[in-house]
């Protein structure tokens, strides 16, 4: 199916946190333009608005956070004035332009607020403004669900309605404009050898997404579904970003394609658990409702009936974590031990797979740095590691060589 | 018919200028459902929140204010921020409540982008959310038009959503809360023997509407048209305001009810203007225009076939007027004479209909002061002068007296 010269692009709140790079922004919108193409442009909020907003929410209402339906609509403002003020700058740049509320835009989501799920797309509305020679700006984030009320997207909203527009208008690519300019082999700023990649597959991108540019695993896995090329470049640099493609060809594939880091784990273990039918679940649901996110898991076997349950959070919800453990009182354990301090270190490629030379190799390189290995967890295209927070740096650097990530 | 037990407030944005306010109007909207109300509470967009959105899209384009469709989706936004906020402090206090935009309460309008009508109103989801027992907050200032998009309703906006939702609720009355303690029978800040009136006539109110109270005429005449009485009051005082009602007893109504006063005028005379068909026409067309308003219009006869045409506009538009006038082309007249430093000083009162001796007695107040009367122009129910701005305040009170403005 041939595409229609159509591009939709996103740009985040840090690109558009003054009237002034909105202004930048509109010429960068209008240079695509000129190029023959139609542009649906997708914004989020203005740098700070949304933090501002919730400011406010709270000192009306200390658990304004909860009352999820209010909390969706003003935080939706943010994007309508970030849309109207874009299309106001392309306008005094004598570029037709209107902008669209993911109302008007027919975005359609179920009725989660705060963290809704798009259900259907109707883009009429969009059609005729685009046959009307109008660049459309759709306020990011948000839609509307069925009892006419509106919803929010949840983290990388903004992201999630850009793939979703260029999905239901069929266009060439979805390109995301943000503050950094591209995916890298790894953290920038962690290893001086990390080397901007001109493609990466979508499966590689979903285990890296932590990698530099902050993408959301929901607006890749759209892409990967649909197979809608996205492509993550800077704002207001001009050098070319990264294309994220469905990979044809399984055979060429670089083995080991990055290195992902996050440094902000803590983990927490639950020792001497008996080893029965749902106490994984028993364990993980109070932090699940409170709404608190878990990342690794790792059980270890168990010969004595107990079993070690190991889990990890982000640092800011361990003390919380920990008290929720304490209170479980259904629950037989030996005691509860948490660490923090930690970092989360993965290699990922699509090459590796069934190729368990590349972990053995991962280890050797650890071991020889005398880095100490916490936990580990592989998927079928991505090894991961929970080391000390300190050994990041020498690790990263001394992987980035060992698989020649700086080579193209 | 008798009417619902329900009420339907309105507060302005100087009532919701900081959370701590909405926080103090939350709890009289409580106060008042505790006296068994169903209450419907329209909210202007907070302090200066318009002013600043305003001036952002001006630094995107300086032609913002001519771009009506954008710019009423922009400043829309205003009172969806304070509707959302006043519903979270009514939760956060413990009562049910739930926000509506100017689209989720139905509010319909036509299409004239800045200063929409509104034309039909479908009440289903306030009722809806009323049985359910909740304060319904409704974003004033705002509806939507057939295609779709949302509009605001000018100046005034927000008291005309409320006065219409009273109307299509059925409700005991709509009250008006603002930032004065109801209508004076003159400016309290010009005469200390203003007094505050318990009840004013429909027919009053309109030709007082500058009195005092900001009240836009849309809002009055819709109550006088649908006989909905209006209640104008203090948002943070617990004194009683002022009713304007629908006057039912001709004969004993008060001959003058008050003195209105408007300090911001200015004149233009065009002299020896041919006296054709069409010629007031023909002047005022390029004000209208460039969006000059012009108030008081007087053209006196004449006897050599041209005549002189005078009207007033308020100070800051003197200038841009002139200089429209002095551009006519195809008018044939004299000369063109300008004044400012004026005022309009008015009496008013449903009493005075068909009785010149009100008049009489005005002129001879105001000629005993030795205060030269410019301009007067009538209606049934108010007789206007256009004095010197400096004669304002030894006029006010003297005809306050003259007509015993302090006696109830």
């Amino acid at each position: 199916m041939s595409r229609n010269k159509l591009v939709v692009q996103k740009y985040g709140g840090s690109s558009l946190s003054s009237t002034n790079n909105i202004s930048k922004i509109a010429e960068k919108i209008i240079s695509k333009t000129n190029q023959g193409y139609m542009v649906v442009v997708v914004v989020s909020a203005m740098g700070d608005s949304t933090d501002n907003l919730i400011s406010l929410a709270s000192e009306v209402n200390s658990n304004a956070n909860t009352i999820t339906r209010e909390m969706d609509i003003l935080l939706s403002t943010g994007e309508l004035v970030s849309s109207t003020l874009m299309t106001l700058s392309l306008i005094s740049k004598g570029k037709n332009a209107v902008s669209l509320s993911g109302t008007q835009a027919g975005i359609m989501t179920n009725s989660v607020h705060g963290s809704a799920r798009i259900s259907d797309i109707n883009t009429n509305r969009i059609q005729k403004e685009l046959s009307e020679n109008s660049v459309v700006v759709v306020a990011g984030f948000q839609g509307l669900n069925d009892l006419g009320d509106v919803t929010t997207l949840g983290r990388g909203g903004s992201d999630t309605t850009a793939v979703a527009l260029a999905v239901a208008l069929n266009a060439e690519r979805c390109e995301i404009y943000t503050d950094v300019e591209g995916i890298f082999t790894t953290d920038p700023r962690i290893s001086n050898n990390a080397r901007k990649l001109d493609k990466i597959s979508f499966e590689e991108m979903l285990e890296m997404a932590s990698l530099g540019a902050k993408m959301n695993p929901r607006s890749i896995e759209l892409g990967l579904v649909y197979n809608m090329p996205l492509y993550v470049a800077s704002s207001f640099s001009s050098t070319d970003g990264t294309l994220i493609y469905r990979s044809s060809n399984m055979e060429i594939r670089k083995a080991v394609t990055g290195i992902a880091v996050d440094k902000n784990v803590a983990k927490i273990t639950i020792k001497g658990v008996t080893d029965q039918p749902g106490i994984a679940a028993d364990l993980l649901k109070p932090l699940s409702d409170a709404g608190i996110s878990i990342d690794v898991i790792v059980q270890n076997t168990s010969s004595d009936g107990t079993t070690d349950f190991t889990y990890t959070v982000s640092e800011s919800n361990l003390d919380r974590a920990v008290n929720l453990m304490n209170s479980l009182d259904q629950i037989n354990y030996k005691e509860i031990e948490s660490g923090k301090d930690l970092a989360k270190l993965s290699i990922v490629g699509t090459g590796m797979e069934n190729s368990p030379g590349y972990a053995a190799k991962m280890f050797s390189v650890l071991s020889s740095l005398n880095v100490n290995i916490d936990m580990i967890t592989t998927s079928e295209i991505r090894i991961t590691t929970i080391i000390n927070k300190n050994d990041i740096k020498k690790s990263v650097t001394a992987l980035h060589d060992a698989f020649e990530l700086e080579k193209p």
